[in-house]
Order: structure tokens, then C-alpha cells, then sequence
């Protein structure tokens, strides 16, 4: 008999339905293919097709000219992008709804310029090259005063809502707050006002304390699957000190992220056999004094578990996998 | 090229990002089979299998003994629930995390003793006994005082979630108010407050006034694209007049909602070629206070578009059909 747990998320006061049974690989797991089987011939994002993908914002390259072949990392604008960087931040009302423009920037990483090579099979200096390029992109749009926030994504495989194949993550700056980094920032915000700390570094205290739902210890950097996950394996890479924002991290603290996504991926592949995947950056607000409360952090979601009529209906979701049960696998 | 605007919803200030060039089909709908091709020789919730579906807590029959054929709509408790009656609503502190016993009810509403009708196909009288077992179930469970709400949803198709292809709805009452309840009550309280009235009556009354996003009108029931529509085809069915709780209807209202939702699904499943959907129903949290401001409504959300890492990272919908495109391709 399963028995559930009705958990509440502390920095968002989101709720999720946990089973705390022991964890077996489950038939109600909807473990498709992740691939979504495009062909390599027309992948826009492959090396030598430069100019389909579009002119670089930024690329790591030893040396030698943009926009042809011989870089690693590529970062270019989003070719269908769901924000432009024309407009303004103004609100539109017409009677009780509101709208903006929709103003942004929305650009796309490549990961690698091989077309079958997913992040996590990347060597860690590889990854390093990768999570150099949204530092550095994150500095740089976070220079245009009329963006008050940023978020940086993954989407691996088919269930994850992929449409290529090849690996790239996006980065979309928004012209107002994005509602999921408002509900963690108020959250922040809230515990900061009334204790004076960081809610980040009081969960990440307790959870390097309590043990039970800690996925590995990097140091600069932890992996926790966090209390009220949404989904099974959902994993979140901190770092164990106190830091707002992405953008402002040493190398060596890149080192340790890329060393833990490496190895907390290569677990979830382990546990989960490859499955989809959505990877997260949450960096505070470019707002200054959006700083002293946030932490930035890497949230990792696998995808075999539906989003359904629960999910719309109740905001709660069902998570067959307890936190401390995944931890305990991925610890290995 | 795509012109893209961030709407705000205006009960729960969350955010979607509309394309707003005109509708046609496309190619990165995701038009899976809505089918699950589960074998209806082993239906649990087909006619003649009553024992294995379990007891039923509530049936439409025609004279009879229960839990044997002769049902059209039928009602059990959910064989794998998400939460039971046993435990209370104390709420548990471990450091800065809170939990709850997994307290509620689930139950499942069988919707037809046939396995291959959808709700939608069944006449309008038919649909009328489903509406009649959500309303009688409510009315039921609102009487324990352990519980804050309910919820009932609909998983139709792989695509939103089913397991099964024999179609049911499901209930939850939950210990606690649920999260994406919440969001809409809190909208709503702070309408009523501020100017004295119903929000969903005002956003009702500007949409019959507006007419771009109006999809039917029913009388008692009004059929609505959401101004911030988080999918494609997104549809509300309201009441016209202010009316907090389903389970408060009058049988003819019923009638009205049965005689919407078969109109509204019909010309979506035209649309989207019978497209995997989530339904959802809310209405008012069961404390006593929570009326006033309360407007139940059912929200039909057609599933062509993955949940994806921006959902997650940034908790904004991108919606590649404006409400304004749907509501004129569903008035047909």
C-alpha cells in the first residue's frame, strides 16, 4: 500500500504528492525514447551549417574567424524566437487585462558542434565551455535596463519538448519578473525579511546536515534532490555558499557545477534509462536590490511522469519517487 | 514573421506569451494519438467488471442493486489513490520544511459503461449524469471537515495523462486549499476587496461586451478563450450570473454546461483532429468565507503543446494560438 505525503515546497509554497514507498523502476514510468530522430543532414545547429543557424553572439573558438566552423560553444539568436529585442516594457490595459509587448531576448546555445553528443556525454571542461557561454551571456543582456530577468533552460529529449535533436539550451531575458523566478524570489524575500538569511543557504544547511535527500557533496557545489520534488529525480545543484547570481561566478565554482551536472547526469541516466530531461538556471533579478535574497541554482527534472489534469486542476504534483528514495539511488 | 505578446491572466497574474499571427494547423502541434490502446478485455471500468473497479460510492441507474451492470455513470474510489481518508490535517515542521498526511479523497467517475465512447460523443442528457455525479460527490465531501477543497479533472488522451482509454473523470478533496486553487481565490479576494465585485464576473461581462474571445454563449453559461490562454484552444466555461459553487447548481444549469461542453469539445476536436485534453473543474474552497468571491468554472485544456523547460524555468506558457484566433476558428 502506497503512502503519500502531502509536501510543501519552502521556498515557493508549491505542494507535491509524495509516495514514500521504496523505489522500483515502475511500469506507470512513461519512459519514451528520448531521441526525436531528426536528420543529422538537415540539423541547423550542426557544425559547417553556421549560416543557417545564424551570425554568433558569442562563441568559444581557438581562434580564427565567427560564423564558420572550428568553435565548441555557439550562442546565437533563437531563429522562431518567442521574445524581440523590439518594443517596450510599457503595460498595455484594456479593461481588467493586462499585456506587454513582447520584448525580450531569446538566443540558443549549442552545445557542441557534433550532432549525437549530449551534454552530460561532454567531458567536464567541455561543460565548462558551455556554462562560460550563459555566464557570459547573462552578464551582458543583464547591461540592457529594460530586461528584469533572465532564465537559461534545457530541453533534452522528446518528452522534455525538444524538437532537435542535437544539444542546445536557451536563453530568454524577459522585459518583466517570469512568474516561477517570482514565486522563489517572494519566497526568498519573505524568510529574509523575518530571519535575516538566505532561505537557499538555510535548506541547503539542512539538507547537508540531515543527509537523507543529499545527492553528492562538490564542495563549492551540492546536489540535493529537493523535499517537495515535482517530479522523480529532480535534482538541484547549489552552490553551498551564499551567491545571488550565475553571472558573477568564479571559474573555479563553473568547475564544480560542471563536475557535478557530469556525474548527477550520468546517475538520473543510470536510474531513469536516458530519460528526457529539463534543466533549469534560476539567477536573481537584474534588479540590484533583488540580490541579498536569491542563490542561484540548476534545477533537473526528468521527464517520465506526465503533466495532467492534477497539475492544472491542483497546482499538486504527484511524484512516485520520494526525494530520499531518489537520493539514495543516485548516491549510488 | 511572429508577432508576440505577454499577457497577464487576470485572476492569477500568471503569464503567457501568445503568438498573435492567424491561426492555421501546424507542424509542431505535437498530434499524437489520443488513444492509449489499453485492451478493453481488461477494462477495470468497463460493464460487467464492477467488482474489480470496487464498491461504488454513488451510480445513475434505473432501478437495481449496485456494483452489478445496468449503470450509465458510475462512481468507486480510486484503486491507486493519491490521498486517503486516514490521517489529519496537522500540518509537520522538520527545520524550514512542512508536510501533511496524504489526507483526502480520490475517486474515480466513470463515465460510460461502454469502453469506447469519450465524453463528448455521449448525448447531451448523458454528459447531463456525469455533471450530476460531480455536483452529488461534492455535495457529499464537503461535508467532512477535514477537507479544504476539491478539485475534479479529466485526463483525455495519452497526451493529457490517461492510463486508460475508458473514459472517467477524477475528484480529489484535498486537506488543504491546492495551490492552483489558491491562485485564483487570492486573485479573486483582492478584486472583491478593492472594488467590491466578482472578478470572474467582470472578466465575463468584458469578454461578452469585447466579443473577440466569446466561443459560445449558452445563456446560463458562457463559453470563453481565455485572454491569457496558457495552450492552444484554450476554453472557460462560465456561469453567466455569480455563482460560487458547482455543487450548488440548479439542474438546469447542468443542462446549459452539458449542452456547452459538447458544442465546445466537438468544434475542438474538429480543429485539432480529436486532440488529447485535460479538463479541469474548480469551484469555491469549502470554508464558509471563501464564497463571495468564488465563480466556478470549468477550463478545457487541449494538450498539442509539451509542457517544456520554459514552463519551468520561467512559469510562462508560450501559446502558438492567440484566444482571439481560437475563439474564431471554435465559432465556426
Amino acid at each position: 500500500m502506497v503512502s503519500t505525503e502531502l509536501r510543501t515546497d519552502p521556498i515557493t509554497g508549491r505542494m507535491a504528492a509524495i509516495d514514500l514507498d521504496p523505489f522500483k523502476r515502475r511500469d506507470d514510468f512513461e519512459i519514451m525514447p528520448a531521441r526525436v530522430e531528426d536528420l543529422p543532414s538537415q540539423c541547423p545547429l550542426c557544425e559547417g551549417r553556421e549560416a543557417e543557424a545564424g551570425p554568433e553572439v558569442l562563441a568559444w573558438r581557438e581562434g580564427g574567424p565567427a560564423n564558420v566552423p572550428g568553435w565548441s560553444v555557439r550562442v546565437v539568436p533563437n531563429r522562431h524566437p518567442m521574445l524581440r529585442i523590439e518594443g517596450t516594457q510599457d503595460l498595455h490595459a484594456d479593461g481588467v487585462m493586462e499585456s506587454r509587448d513582447g520584448l525580450g531576448a531569446h538566443e540558443v546555445i549549442v552545445e557542441t558542434p557534433l550532432h549525437d553528443q549530449s551534454l552530460q556525454s561532454l567531458e567536464p571542461d567541455r561543460i565548462w565551455r558551455v556554462l562560460w557561454a550563459w555566464r557570459t551571456r547573462l552578464q551582458d543582456l543583464k547591461r540592457d535596463r529594460r530586461f528584469a530577468c533572465a532564465v537559461i533552460f534545457k530541453n533534452h529529449g522528446r518528452a522534455a519538448g525538444a524538437r532537435l535533436d542535437h544539444a542546445h539550451s536557451q536563453l530568454i531575458a524577459f522585459p518583466a519578473m517570469a512568474p516561477a523566478l517570482a514565486d522563489e524570489w517572494r519566497g526568498a524575500a519573505r524568510h529574509m525579511a523575518t530571519t535575516g538569511r538566505c532561505l537557499f543557504c538555510d535548506v541547503t544547511a539542512q539538507e547537508l546536515s540531515d543527509g537523507r535527500r543529499l545527492v553528492a557533496d562538490h564542495t563549492a557545489v551540492v546536489a540535493v534532490a529537493p523535499y517537495a520534488s515535482r517530479v522523480p529525480f529532480e535534482t538541484w545543484l547549489m552552490p553551498r555558499d551564499h551567491s545571488p547570481r550565475f553571472e558573477d561566478v568564479s571559474d573555479k565554482t563553473l568547475e564544480a557545477v560542471a563536475s557535478a551536472l557530469k556525474a548527477v547526469m550520468a546517475r538520473i541516466d543510470w536510474a531513469l534509462e536516458r530519460p528526457s530531461c529539463n534543466l533549469v538556471l534560476h539567477t536573481a533579478p537584474f534588479a540590484a536590490d533583488a540580490e541579498a535574497a536569491f542563490h542561484w541554482h540548476v534545477e533537473i527534472l526528468p521527464r517520465v511522469t506526465r503533466y495532467s489534469g492534477l497539475e492544472w486542476a491542483s497546482g499538486v504534483h504527484r511524484n512516485p519517487v520520494s526525494p530520499e528514495e531518489a537520493a539514495r539511488v543516485l548516491r549510488g
